[in-house]
Parts: structure tokens; C-alpha cells; sequence
């Protein structure tokens, strides 16, 4: 193969070379009836666990698609352990969220109902394959969980007590969210709010945690998956600068 | 009145105690047929330069409602000296990238057409709308010039060059962003590739430029709106920690 194929794909499978992998038949109808991949053809791809391989079409079929795995092209790194717990949105933002979240690095998603959460429903299996949809395109060699929704009472009770808890307080009460990471900590988590913000009993419960430390991104109100988005990438933005 | 008004609305008239201002017909819909305000319900008026006016419903009309400006609830303030110019997306991407641009203070937009570039159709209208609204719901005091799209070539001959052009290289050769931030530029503009990058002719053009500035958005490849979102997220958050 000359170049790198563009075509990435997730799978559960253990890859290992020359294992033969099949597709299920979502992606084998991607490969063959959208993507048009002939027998042959080149593809990447990665398990979460052992790396990013090198494969090829084995046997092309619309509905159950061979792979031959051939050689490892990256090996598994850990993305940063960060989480992410959100008051889900409508539907639309929802999805760009995870798309975002997934591009720059969380490993969790929490899904968390609040006293002013618009939308309690949420399917969890949608919002897994668009993690993977994002992961597969950024090239991403993990796939973030995401937790079932839980109340926020629910998701601070259970939270580590050794992963800061960074919430974006549209009250201004928080230090630039750059002032708070600057302390460091290697295992984080940020608490963003519905687009109601959080009830006056949220805050005091969120200030009075021993873990919590509540941060503010700027003069502008941020609609909420433009907090996420924001928070996550001055995070790696730090992260990145640090490792320089 | 005992709290805020919760609905803002931009429009081009002065703004001054006492003036009358009659609002158009898609904003006179919306406040009384959709959000059904009646006569003597407050709002909240801007115009880019006058700041912001606690205002109240003088004639509800669904077609051409008029409004009483009482008093200023907030002073005009600049927005930073940010431009962003970006490669057009699909529609949905182009929207969302414009109403996060506006909600981080871009100042001015410049579509910019590139030799990757996917739709070339763009309604500068249509944008404009989508970021009035962004800065109505930001609570942003002022809508950021679309201007007409341009080829890159067109774009980079008129670039100012006292304006740091910052450009976020997807084949790595930049330098963290908040690394290149640091240094510090009062007018900067960032330039955002197409989801197929630039063309390597485009690159060396780029980095022939005397105002030019290659940086770089961490490990995973962002897509275009993201890497947008990112980029202007983490100026805001280095000049906020400038700020404090």
C-alpha cells in the first residue's frame, strides 16, 4: 500500500496480526455499498486495547465483511483522564457535545439530570456510536465510555473523591478556568451545567464538596456544549504547552 | 421591573432613553406570537453601539411591534481584536461554527474559499442571522462583519500585516497554540483549513508570509469547527488570565 487509508474503523474484536476480523453489517454496508472498498482494498483498524493495525479487505460482503489484520501502525496510547458530566440537551447539541468531547480526549461522559435539565431522555447506545463516529475521524485510539444518566445528587455522591471537580459557574464566582488548571491535577472531571444554569441549591451543594472547585470561562454567556468544548480544549491546550 | 428581561434583541436603530424603536417583522413575530409578550413586558435592546437598554413593549403588534428605550443597563464595550477566517463547511458545521465563533468574541469572519474547500455556495445573509442571534443569546453587546467569501489568495494579498495571522497546520510543524499565544498580539486573526487541509501549495504560501504563524491543536485531528471553537477558547482564556 503506498499511503495510509483514510477509512478508520472501531471494532471489538482483538486485533493482532493476521487475525481475521468480520464487520458487522453497518460498517460492512459503509465499506462496500458507501465507501464502494473492493476486496484488497486498505482500512485501519483499532480496538481501544491493542492499537491502531493496518488491514485489508479479505473477503467483501455488504452484509458481513472479512478483514485481514496486518500490521500495527500505532501503538495504544491513554487519553488524558478526564471526564465529562453534562446536563443533556436537545438533541442536535447533545450529539455535537459527545462529537467534541470525544475529539479532545475525554475518556467518560456523565450524563447528568438537573433541576433544569431540558431533556431527560437520552438514548446511550445513540451517543455511543457517536463517540465512535468521532473517534474513528479523529483519530482517536480509544472510544470515551458514557455513563447511563444519573441525577446530580446520584453523580456527586458517587464521585472519586481523588478527581478534582472542575463546574463552569456562569454565577462568576470561579477563578479563569487557565488560573484553576494551572494547580494541575492529573485526574479531572468538569461539571457543566443545563442551559438554565444550576439551581442556587445545585451551587451550594457543588461549593461545599471537599473536591470541587468552581471555574468561569470569560465575559460572554456560553451556551453549554460551547462550555464543554472550551473547557476541554484549554485543558489540552495547557496539557500540550506542559509537555513542550 | 424586578428582574432582567430574559429576551434580548439586536437592532440597527440608535439607542437612547426616550427613543421609540419599531422592530421588524420577524422579531415582532417572535416576541408576541411566539414568546407572547404583551404590551408593558419588558426586554433588552442593542445595537453594536450604543450598549445595552432595559426597554418595554410600548405597542405589541405581531408584524410591526414599537418599543420604548428607558434606560442603559449596560455601557458599550469592545470585543477583542480577533478575526476568524474558515473554509466553508456543510451547513450545519458552517452555522454551529459561526454562533461559537460569535459567542467567543470574534470580531470579524472571512469565508475563505481554499483549493479543499467543499461548498462554495455560502449566504453571508443567512450567516449573518444565525450570529445576531448568537449574540443576542450571549448577551454580547455587538455582531461580528461577515464579510464576502474570498479565495485564500484573495484573502492573504489584502491581510493587514500588522495582524498576526494564525494558522492552525494540521501537519504538525506549529507549536502548541497557547505557546504561540503567548507571545502576545493585540489584532490577531485565526485562519481554519478545510476538513481536507490545506494543499500543500497553500501551506508554503502560508509560511512565506512575513505575518504568518503555524500552531498546532494537539494530538487528535479536529474537525474544522472544532479546531475554530478550540483555537478562540484558548485566546480567550490566556487573555482572561492576563486580565486577573
Amino acid at each position: 500500500m503506498t499511503e495510509t487509508p483514510s477509512i478508520r474503523l472501531f471494532v471489538d474484536s482483538a486485533l493482532e496480526a493476521g487475525a481475521a476480523v468480520q464487520l458487522d453489517r453497518g460498517q460492512s454496508h459503509y465499506l462496500v455499498n458507501v465507501m464502494r472498498q473492493p476486496q484488497g482494498a486498505g482500512l485501519l483498524l483499532f480496538n481501544g486495547r491493542d492499537g491502531e493495525w493496518l488491514c485489508e479487505i479479505a473477503a467483501a460482503d455488504k452484509k458481513a465483511t472479512v478483514i485481514t489484520v496486518m500490521s500495527r501502525t500505532r501503538e495504544q496510547d491513554a487519553e488524558p483522564d478526564v471526564w465529562l458530566a453534562f446536563a443533556p440537551l436537545k438533541k442536535d447539541r447533545t450529539d455535537f457535545l459527545i462529537e467534541k468531547a470525544t475529539e479532545l480526549g475525554v475518556r467518560r461522559l456523565l450524563p447528568v439530570t438537573t433541576q433544569h435539565t431540558q431533556s431527560a431522555r437520552l438514548r446511550t447506545d445513540r451517543l455511543h456510536a457517536t463517540a465512535i463516529e468521532a473517534a474513528e475521524q479523529s483519530r482517536r485510539l480509544s472510544v470515551p465510555a458514557i455513563a447511563e444518566p444519573a441525577s446530580l445528587d446520584r453523580v456527586l455522591a458517587d464521585w472519586p473523591a481523588g478527581r478534582r471537580l472542575v463546574y463552569l459557574d456562569e454565577t462568576g464566582t470561579g477563578a479563569p478556568l487557565a488560573a484553576v488548571l494551572a494547580e494541575g491535577h492529573d485526574a479531572l472531571g468538569f461539571l457543566i451545567g443545563p442551559e438554565g444554569g444550576f439551581s442556587r441549591a445545585e451551587l451550594d451543594a457543588l461549593r461545599n464538596l471537599t473536591f470541587s472547585v468552581a471555574a468561569d470561562l470569560g465575559p460572554r454567556i456560553l451556551r453549554a456544549e460551547t462550555a464543554a468544548t472550551a473547557a476541554l480544549a484549554i485543558r489540552q491546550s495547557i496539557a500540550d504547552l506542559n509537555r513542550n
